[in-house]
């Protein structure tokens, strides 16, 4: 598959088909790997580089799970294709700066993508739809086990997998869900939800990791420790994490329907109005508009099969998606016009909204 | 006629068929006229009220241009009526809280109104709706001549009709007109507007006179002077001030579209959103959408016969109006999800914008 062929196929996170619980829009599992005895990227020389990327490219597209995917040297991504795949969450912002050494490798389907030296030799990843923690963690168990017969991993038996940076000592292991919590944001609660999730040793980012805002009311929760804890442990933990978090969220969406319903459809309905008829849209904005509107879908005031559209937009309305439909790349508020008319169209013939309190509470 | 079928008829300003010229809402002529040797409203004690009160009313409600009409004295008003009355522009603020001895008299069609024991014994208003100054002053020279048969006015060879306020003698006319001016305010120029018309002697003002504030880009201006000049004089040099100024908004508009259409579309699009699909609506956010899309209705984004059903809306979705369609008197918060549902309604079919620069310029 190529690059191009990639980017006209639908990112596993716009199938939210599977998804029981609408408000976990991803689940995400990573392990950090790095080889034995070869120095980390952040230290090796461009030829050391070279034959890194050389050695774990066909390494890892050759597992089962890689077959027929993507496999390039993000030197042979334009700045678009960069752009774009980040906004799908398949490589870093880290990466997609990288000038040479580095490489990508992405299954067929979107769901697993491994960087290639970014901040180590192999950032393995599985994206998920919807809230499927033991389902990613077990493809990206059995693709770990099958690098590890062909490729020797830096490992000591007692700080475990070795990693660039301290903090991913032990499992080298990160996972997170994207999850979108509308209602705690305007019932104000936010503040106190990250501070519990904080204390249970789990952190509360943006839409885009670490220092990304929050835009669309849409937060990463994971876990912080990597030492000390096996990962079943942790994928464990981070669930009912999560499931409190779904409950303290859903209790919020009763809560601001019981006591102030018109203020809640009032901010819908806007947000509905506004992107069936603006002519300029930011791309902040807009993902404040569309998390609304799917916050509609979740309550009944749209039809619950249209969440599937907007999950769609939040990633096709973003820049390089926006500009890469257009193609061809233009500057900002020529994009604020093409993302404005886009959404026009496609919510012309989305169903009106339907407002009735009792339609709640199908999360 | 009584209160309650005239709330329950249109208001003349609903009716701009007739109108050419849409910027400009209305026209209004008024005289000041008191009855000799008789104390001002504001010096009479109670008993003189009451003879001045009962004297006026015979006299004007037996004029042909009022019968048939309305004529009743305030205090048999309730709040609610009183409000609509001050919303239709038919008495003001300042009569609309007398307490005793005040009175109006409305014409059926509710294009002359007198009222009685305001600041002067008589304040006789001709509205017409869009630009009719002459028409105005015309139905109102008459109705002045046939008072003046059958009641002695307060007049002065030297200084013509004498008034409460020195500011009012001489002619004791003033001839205004409501303009709607959302091009002159988007492109910020309407403080140099104001300083224009003020050195021609005339006055700019909000949308109720005298120290209100111009919610939907809506503006009353008017003669300054009384004094030294003829009525006919007056009126002919309020016209071409108005035509001036109609002249600058059509130029405004013309050059909104040239230099970012996008932003202006965005303006009038999410306006029309807003009132499609909002569940709280204060008064003057309801005003301002509304004459933005009035706006739009004049450069073509609507058609042009919805105009009307903007203009009925401007007077019906303030507060009065809106709580006497619901037969009762509510609390701000509760007016508001009221006008929003309202407003959803009428909006509900009304025509989707089509935008397209070449439209424009219709006005």
């Amino acid at each position: 598959m190529d690059i191009a062929t990639l980017i006209d196929s639908p990112s596993e996170l716009t199938d939210s088909a599977g998804s029981k619980t609408a408000i976990v829009l991803m689940t995400r599992v990573r392990l950090a790997r790095n080889l034995d005895r070869r120095s980390f990227p952040g230290w090796a020389n461009e030829q050391d580089k070279a034959a890194i990327l050389e050695t774990c490219r066909a390494a890892v597209a050759s597992a089962p799970a890689m077959r027929r995917g993507l496999n390039v040297a993000l030197a042979d991504l334009s700045d678009l294709e960069r752009q774009i795949l980040v906004e799908r969450h398949l490589i870093s912002r880290e990466l997609s700066g990288a000038k040479s050494g580095a490489g990508l490798v992405v299954s067929r389907d979107q769901a697993v993508a491994v960087m290639i030296n970014e901040e180590d030799h192999l950032r393995i990843q599985v994206l998920r739809s919807g809230l499927q923690l033991k389902r990613a963690w077990n493809t990206i168990n059995d693709l770990d086990s099958n690098l590890e017969e062909r490729l020797d991993f830096a490992y000591s038996p007692t700080l475990g997998y070795l990693t660039a940076c301290p903090t991913n000592l032990g499992t080298a292991m990160r996972a997170s869900a994207m999850m979108h919590l509308p209602a705690l944001v305007i019932a104000g609660q936010m503040e106190k939800v990250v501070r519990a999730v904080n204390q249970l040793g789990m952190v509360v980012r943006g839409l885009f990791g670490e220092g990304s805002d929050a835009s669309g009311s849409i937060f990463q929760i994971s876990n912080q420790t990597t030492l000390g804890e096996a990962e079943e442990e942790i994928i464990k933990r981070l669930g009912s994490v999560l499931q409190s978090i779904i409950d303290h969220e859903v209790n919020a969406r009763e809560k601001l329907i019981e006591s102030d319903a018109g203020k809640l459809f009032d901010k819908i309905g806007r947000a509905y109005g506004i992107l069936q008829n603006s002519h300029m849209l930011s791309s902040s904005e807009a993902m404040n508009l569309l998390s609304l509107v799917r916050l509609g879908a979740d309550l009944g005031v749209f039809p619950a099969e249209q969440r599937s559209i907007i999950d769609r937009l939040l990633i096709e309305a973003q820049p390089g998606h926006l500009q890469h439909a257009q193609r061809g790349e233009c500057d900002p508020s020529q994009r604020d016009l093409l993302r404005a008319a886009r959404l026009r169209t496609e919510f012309a013939n989305f169903g009106r909204p339907e407002f009735s309190p009792s339609r709640n509470g199908n999360n």
